[in-house]
């Protein structure tokens, strides 16, 4: 299930008001207004969306929206609900026969499920039901990382521009030296291209590019263990067993714990299987 | 079909007009004249081109020319059309057998389909013509390495020039330091260098050397569905089976959609066939 | 055992030592004051946790605690301890048969071992031991670099919003430039941000990264002991010779001596036994 | 053949002369002298000697000469003699018996086609001499590696010690801030070993560096085309096949066009051949 | 045998030297006192302390000595002197039996070869000796990794410790700015420990890291010629072929000669034979 990922625009938020703060409690909210500069805005933002052009073919641009709008989402990754489909697919496979997953198609909504059920129904053989998933998964981790890669530039160029804006105030102001009292102020709007492009860079670019980094990451993790439930499910294995294989995937913490499984149960479990 | 790629020439100038806007927002058009400075383009230039001399072999250098033009123009990447082709070389080679595609030859503009299919037509293993067009993809993408480090290396000189111009400036400054009047407009100049060698890095040589690797990696996936569309026709595999396999390769966007396939139509053709 | 590490702590309290030391030295007591100001850790720390939340997930986030408390304990890796129990578990397995193991599981605590017990236990083949107890120390390893990952990112945000509140600073000092007399204190509290950023990253963040980094190298390498030794009890393997295989992993200096072993001992034993 | 490379003693001479314009087109011929700064010099090359004896050994640091000559010359490599001399081999082999090559030894000047030729002379198989020729093509390339590694260390140590020296300079200077006259020219001097530090990096080592990993890379690839050679003539492969063969070898230009061939006239052939 | 590396304090002194003569030739001998400062000697080196002491363990931490030592001393590494022992080995083997090896034994020092000695007189199969030899190479790597890595982190640290330094003076000095006379002096004061933190960097920890690199493989390669050569001696190889093979292990000069070999030689050696 997909659903708004709230930290993106709380931190953005949370970073915007820390930097008011130090603005304010230095010099009144007076001083907040001579920190925007539309000048300053454009060579930076301006700057930066020329170098992107140059860089990316129109088609990946045309995907910066919905690459930043990914950013803001997530998914709901239920692995618990995941398990439990495929348990009941096994028993209904083992019970009525691999064609009858047929009826359960529109219970589905995942499409990568889905195209693994089919090619399980149609009795494609194990390895080639892997390989044809597992092809699909490392296009989507080419596309991704396509995705990402607007990101990472623009994190690697948004400073590169704040300095070039700095470095133009500063020859500007340097050429006019003869009026010492419009130094300081001429000296400030220059530092703002500089301090816009690192906040952009450290604030917004690339922690977006690590999250969606770390996504790619989950969704991958995610249809491993579908492919894992397939192959399973169309290998007529023991629910129980299918269950306890897909339970060794769910997340645990640092220290190695998971909800679904303890040392003690498991040696317990284990024990009286033996 | 080779097209003027019209991003790099737009990126290029937007970059330098939001440089003009920051200058003329500033300090009027008079300003801008400060922004020109002979003998500081001299240092940049000279000393990147000095540097690139003993980086590179003559032969090499030569080539600089082919490369910045090959980042003005874009492969009009038909992937539609290809695979086309492709079925229609497929349903001849299955009507009239594989010695009649040497009549298609002439229909075929690209070399490396060509080579392709005159191997395939020569009767030529399948296994032994992979080997061949990948060995010419390989070197493909070396040639390309090369000719690109050629902009990756002058995109990591250019800033050094520019620092070195900025120290040559504020060493000649500090030793006129008596005369406080030119102590600002020295300075200024002093700067330009390492305005010069940061735009020349950040708006031309990164992106431009980005966009080479993104074309040479679009060109390698290209040539390797040709790879597949000619043993395919070459096996006599079904033209209806090799368009489903070739279309697996039209690109997508971040989220997993493409024009030919959407998970509900493939589910329906994939119950159909089975 | 799991034990407190006290150089975390110490180190920690060893560099603010050094860094009031320098104050004092050069201004006295009353110098250390000016070293703390309020709105300066805000902007550093409150940015920094802005940065955190849109990078991360909040189930990682919600780990920051267990990870830095793990930084402040170690694992007293008992290696010699180790290696007596599986002398002890193959004497016991060779004696009276490897199912006399399970009464030895009362006495186990590490729950690694338990599982990899049980396994030799219930008659699994040794490659699929294998194979288990290896995936386990990957997942392991996973989950540990997702969790140093957080302390990384941290080591990289700090000093960028360390500068971000230096440009801040710097751009409210400039456009009040009027009154001279209050350049210094203002740019020595535009310093601070840098000051803070710069210490967190170097004496807080980027050493307890490494030390996490290492502490799992050090886990994974027990487990592959405990692989081992699993291996060699249920294989029925002579406890001689396990423990001198075991012995082989101990620790040795830069030199290459340990305690178990030295060459000329080793030469010794070699010879009687050929 | 040998020859020597003009383009490295031309790019440095070129460096050296935009820095004399930059200096004297700001402040006439007198202000070169300025540049001249002995102790300047002794700091930074001093500090950069320093370093390279502690990180390297004796009979390395006695490579400095071969290798600095080394980027001064270059090899002639002519691929198309290269290939004329195996066809020539090829024919005598197949002509008069593989025997027949021991008396074409006199005529051949590099010693590692000689040691190829004997290795197949003496009725070495073909997979055996391949390795034995690819474990002499490994060794030099760790030989020149341990060369270059000279240069890259140079780089990396130039500017540390220009800073180095920037450091002294300005402590000096603050220490002596009572006459203000003589600020200017102190801190101009301090900066010299910044300037010198920069030169030497981006001018000297870093492109020689680049340059002799180019002509390593460029001597591995020559001698794998010897390696086919010997090969192909040892197996009495048809010297019009082996030329075909080689030819593939050889350079194209960044589009893929080469002088031996081209589309046109392959396909010619190809379909000549069928 | 391990002789002193007289280069590295060689080195080291220079450096020293260098830094003085470039603090002399400026402001005479009174200005090297300046250069010495208790607090700024205190904060660098303490605070370098205080992040080695939370980044390492404490068996770690106190091998800095051994491995410091270690930059100081040399391997002789008497290649040719190794090569006639396996010669003579290989005789007596061959004449009176691959037992007679033990009374060699007390003329080997080194007990990595006494080990493969050992190992061979006791019949182990050539494979499994391999095996065991390079995992003990294996875990000499691994050590020496772990050792070098306290150096690699101090070269580190050292400089950001410097720059903390600096910021604290800067931040105190730019506080009492009321009296400019002694803001020189104290910014001198606030740049020493970017100073040492830099010399300490470049011309102590960065090429003391290096050198301790290029022994470890130094002596992996000396390790690798033992292997082959036990091998030769325990399969009964004619000592002369031994030899030869051992002999392409001598090190060449970058150009490819050796002393024990030179092509022309090879070539009439290799004829002969044939």
């Amino acid at each position: 299930m997909r659903k708004r990922d709230l930290l993106t625009p709380i931190g953005i938020t949370l970073g915007f008001i820390m930097i008011m703060l130090a603005i304010i409690s230095n010099s009144g909210t007076e001083g907040v207004a001579s920190f925007a500069d539309i000048p300053a805005i454009f060579i930076v933002i301006g700057g930066l969306i020329a170098s992107m052009l140059i860089t990316f073919k129109m088609e990946q641009i045309k995907l910066t929206g919905t690459i930043l709008k990914e950013a803001f989402h997530k998914n709901d990754m239920q692995l618990a609900g995941l398990i439990n489909l495929f348990i009941r697919l096994s028993e209904r496979a083992r019970r009525e026969g691999i064609l009858a997953l047929e009826n359960e198609l529109e219970n589905v909504e995942e499409p990568f499920i889905k195209k693994g059920i089919l090619l399980a129904v149609d009795g494609i053989e194990p390895e080639v039901i892997t390989d044809i998933l597992n092809a699909e998964i490392t296009a989507m981790e080419d596309r991704h990382y396509k995705g990402r890669l607007l990101i990472e530039k623009a994190a690697e160029y948004a400073p590169a521009w704040g300095m070039i804006g700095t470095l133009i105030g500063l020859v500007l102001m340097l050429n006019t030296l003869s009026d010492p009292s419009t130094l300081g102020p001429s000296m400030a709007v220059a530092l703002l291209t500089t301090l816009y492009g690192t906040v952009l860079a450290n604030l917004v670019f690339t922690p977006m590019a690590a999250k969606l980094e770390a996504k790619t990451e989950e969704e991958v993790f995610t249809k491993q263990i579908i492919i894992e439930g397939i192959i399973g499910v169309q290998s007529g294995q023991n629910p129980r067993i299918l269950e306890e294989k897909l339970s060794a995937f769910l997340p645990k913490d640092y220290k190695g714990k998971n909800e679904a499984e303890d040392a003690a149960g498991y040696v317990g479990e284990s024990v009286n299987e033996a």
